[in-house]
This record gives structure tokens, C-alpha cells and sequence, in this order.
């Protein structure tokens, strides 16, 4: 028996390609890429990290990062992320990095960000949360290596406005 | 009697939002803000524009644009737009511009291209395909205010790299 919901992969009238169709109601699902917004936000020579408390990799460190939601700027969104995981209330300060993952269609976008105060406090998808110097960044316990580009790219901007954002690394 | 498909707006078990659920098999609709890349092409200083072929805005001029696809960078969409709607071969080079549209929950980002050949012709989408002069860009009948506020970018950063994608202008 197949499964409820769309599940028949297939090409509909007028498409030039496959979408998820439901056998039972025809309702067509039109996958689109996602959008992930994110910020580093500093207090002075500080940087706040969370420690996430849901799968994927849970335990791990982050920046406050996660999927843009309906009615929201990518700023807003990111500022929201960063209200909801770290608790702490930020001013969006330019545009870091643009990581486009196209393996699994995802468009990962960090913002600088400039704490409005040094509060903070885990969010609901937080098992921690800390406000920490360079050196004591837990280097080999972030989640993503998209996290150690975003910080160290942050910390080559500091001071400077106006710059390109950065992508990944060439391989 | 109800439409097939999801069309009840619920909140469901263990989320926070209301979403598109299907009264029929249960499926539930995780709605996101799509992306939409295109660039703005240049061969010396004449620009690569498209008629649009169909709504919104049919009979209207823009930059090649369209909604990112799965599986594919925002630089890769943008070239794929740029030769479907123009079939022109460009190489991308740098972002110009940003645009958010919490409105539709959209997040337009423009590319800067250079045209690898002054070759073009009208895709399917399109009615017509022409490569411009500055004062032969037909300033009155653009599709979308980002059109020109993305023409205009891209003419102020000639010669330029490594600046900041621009948003909407403040109002
Ligand atoms: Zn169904
Ligand atoms: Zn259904």
C-alpha cells in the first residue's frame, strides 16, 4: 500500500519537470530551494554560540542559524533566529556569507550582527549558549563547517562596511 | 464541498505555525519564501533585457530572472534563467543586488554577467530579446521597480568588485 500524501513522482501537464503528485487528492507539491538565515553576533571581541539541542548534530556549536520563515526580511529572519535560539536582541549588520547547497537545495545566508546588549540566554533549541573570545571558541566541536568560515570572516572584516559577502571556500 | 488538496489552515502536532493541511490524506504543507535569481548581463556597455512572454507584467521588460530550482546554486540558476529566457552564455560575476519581498515571501537576489558572446535570442518566456544601450533601455516599460534599481547598480559598480549587494532604497 503506498503511503498517504503526495508520493507519485512525476511531470505534470505544463511542467518541464517532475514534481511530487498525491495518488489520492492530486495535489501537486512544488519543491523550491530553502532559504537558512543566520547571523555572528558579537559583544566587543566576543562571539555568541549556542550549543543545539536538536538533531542534526546535537551538542554541537552554532552560530543562531536556522530556516527563513513566511512575512520575514532575510534580516528579520535572522534576527528572529537569534531572538528564538539565543535570546539576545542584535542589530543586523551586513551581509557575511552566502553558502548555496545545492545537494540538498539550500541557500544558507549569515549576517553580521551587532549585540544591543551582552544578554542572552539558551532558546528552546538550545542546550547553551555562550558569549566567548577567539581563543576560546570550541573550535573542534562546531556543527558545520560553515560556522568556523562565517567567524573567521567576521573577524577579517571587523571595522570594514561595504564589503562583498564570501561563499565557500574553493576546493 | 471542500477543493481537493491541503486547503485547512491548521497548526500541527508539535509546530508552532499554522500550515496547509489536506482534509483527504493528512499532508501537510511546509510553505518557505522562494528565491528568484537573474543578473543583469552586459556585453561593453550595452545591457541583455527580455519582454516578458507571460503574466504578471506580459509586454514588459526585465533582466533575465526566474525562480531558483532545486538543486542547483543561486550563481547556476541565475545563468540558467539568463540562457532560457535570452539564450545567452554568460559567466556571473558578483552579486548586485538583494531584494526581500516579505509581502510574497520572496528573496530576489541579481547577479552581475558578463555575456561570453554578444549571441542572444528570445526564449520561450520571452517576446523579444534586446541588447541596449544605456538611453535605448525602454525606462517606461520595465516589468518591476528592480529592474532599474538593478541596472542602475550595475552601472555605478562598472569596474568595480568586492563591493556590497544593494537592497531596495530606502523609503
Ligand atoms: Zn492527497
Ligand atoms: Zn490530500
Amino acid at each position: 500500500m503506498r503511503p498517504p500524501g503526495p508520493t507519485i513522482r512525476t511531470i505534470p501537464d505544463g511542467d518541464d519537470r517532475e514534481r511530487l503528485v498525491c495518488g489520492d487528492c492530486g495535489f501537486v507539491v512544488y519543491e523550491n530551494p530553502k532559504v537558512i538565515v543566520g547571523a555572528i553576533c558579537t559583544w566587543d571581541d566576543r562571539y555568541l554560540l549556542v550549543k543545539r539541542a536538536i538533531e542534526p548534530r546535537l551538542g554541537f556549536w552554532t552560530m543562531p542559524v536556522g530556516y527563513m520563515e513566511l512575512g520575514e526580511t532575510t534580516e528579520q529572519g535572522a534576527a528572529r533566529e537569534v531572538w528564538e535560539e539565543a535570546r539576545s536582541r542584535v542589530e543586523i549588520d551586513g551581509l557575511l556569507s552566502i553558502y548555496s547547497i545545492p545537494e540538498i537545495s539550500q541557500v544558507h545566508m549569515i549576517y553580521r550582527a551587532r549585540m544591543l546588549t551582552p544578554d542572552h540566554a539558551a532558546g528552546a533549541e538550545s542546550l547553551d549558549v555562550a558569549l566567548l573570545r577567539w581563543d576560546e571558541i570550541p573550535w573542534d566541536h562546531l556543527a558545520y563547517p560553515n560556522v568556523r568560515w562565517s567567524l573567521e570572516y567576521e573577524r577579517e572584516m571587523k571595522g570594514q562596511t561595504g564589503f562583498a559577502p564570501r561563499g565557500r571556500p574553493e576546493r
